[in-house]
């Protein structure tokens, strides 16, 4: 298919090169700020504008990849009417097209994007959704090309997973933050919990996550519980994290 | 070495493999529970005590692997003053032997151990601390005979690793269940959030934490931010997770 890129951040980046290596035509690349737009275009080998005015008219889909709150606003600002025109995010509906647009739809991959960490495409899945069955279908060949996970889902669902992924991912990747702080006052590498990190994201491929909990709220173990609350009076801010987190899973343990 | 087991908990069961594996001789298993002790016993093929009194005394090392709030009192009533004892927990203290035990130190695998997953231990860091210079290096010979990564720890260093542990595993597994919650409602498989996860925990292999940061809140999207909430204004305990997560990364973003 040809495409165009409206945005130049790092999903856009990392689709971008996908959809090129997967054999698709990116056209041009269109950014509101032209040093962003010319250095995405630059990467891919492609023109480059910063007016929503200058868009190349050839492709047979234009994907919108910035932020979520100026989506409407590049919508409302596209000047075809007649072509299929998506965006990326999990949390806006498909609604925000308004009626204008004939054919529409999202096609959301699911999954962390980082300026600096290269990734493979095909695993992660991709969540499309269509104005209309063409749309849709199109999509679905749009995805397919690149991931082996396609889902149709609403925009409804999107919200939801997008939701369940801040969790996940987000939230996780958060953690992580703060074990590598209380390490660094100690002295002590935060490559110390690789391993564990690894193997807790591992080991809920073959386990529900309810039953691979571990530690001491799994255990009810209130000594530990206590000793950790103690550690970390003098950061309120961690233990509120501390004291909701272990709270909320000494709720969900099942009746022993 | 010549082991006995005290304890037959998860810990026990994948350390006493392991051990095996690498040659050790697990003389030895006592639980105060005989059904319990039977059965790691039989697992690997040795005896099985329930009795302290009843102890094999020709043993070089004596591994207690039980509850946190039970490590004492199994340690005062060890019948050996002469021997290595050691414990393997991440947050008792080494002084829990008191004065009486001439020998005795810390072993503690960094790792989160399930009853039916099985767990390659050389990947495994164990953090180690001996009463002396001989316990010590006994229990540096002992790690590495199953471990790549031997690390010596005071027990306040270590307590701070299992705290850290606790945030980067235990937690972080826990956002797991809720999410896994979260798309169920919404009639979608947990598996679509796998690759996520793991990306997750891969990318800060080659960045840091705070860098790989993604979601709403790193890039200070309120229109996510605010949609979330809303969709979890039925879900108070939720909600509250939420938001206290989200004002956490917020307040760790760099001053753009």
């Amino acid at each position: 298919m040809k495409i165009v890129l409206l945005g130049s951040g790092n999903v856009a980046t990392h689709l971008g090169s996908a959809l090129q290596k997967a054999g698709h035509e990116i056209l041009q690349v269109w950014s509101r700020t032209q040093v962003n737009a010319l250095q995405l275009a630059g990467a891919l080998s492609v023109a480059a504008t910063d007016e929503l005015r200058a868009l190349d008219s050839s492709a047979d889909i234009y994907i919108i990849s910035v932020k979520d709150d100026a989506i409407g606003e590049v919508a409302s600002s596209f000047p075809f009417r007649d072509k299929l025109l998506v965006h990326t995010s999990g949390t806006v509906p498909l609604d925000v097209f308004g009626d204008d647009q004939l054919t529409c739809g999202v096609f959301y991959p699911l999954q962390t994007f980082s300026k600096h960490k290269d990734i493979s495409f095909s695993e992660i899945p991709v969540l499309i959704e269509g104005s209309d069955r063409a749309a849709s279908d199109a999509l679905a060949v749009l995805a397919g090309s690149i991931s082996r996970t396609v889902e149709r889902a609403s925009s409804e669902q999107r919200a939801a997973v997008h939701l369940a992924a801040v969790f996940a991912c987000n939230f996780s990747n958060h953690l992580y933050t703060i074990a590598k702080d209380l390490l660094a006052k100690e002295g002590l590498d935060f490559r110390l919990l690789l391993p564990l990190i690894t193997e807790t994201a591992e080991k809920i491929r073959s386990l529900d996550p309810k039953d691979a909990q571990t530690g001491p709220a799994a255990r009810n173990d209130q000594v530990s519980i206590n000793k950790h609350k103690s550690f970390l009076e003098p950061e309120p801010a961690l233990l509120e994290i501390y004291t909701l987190m272990t709270n909320s899973i000494l709720r969900s343990r099942d009746p022993q």
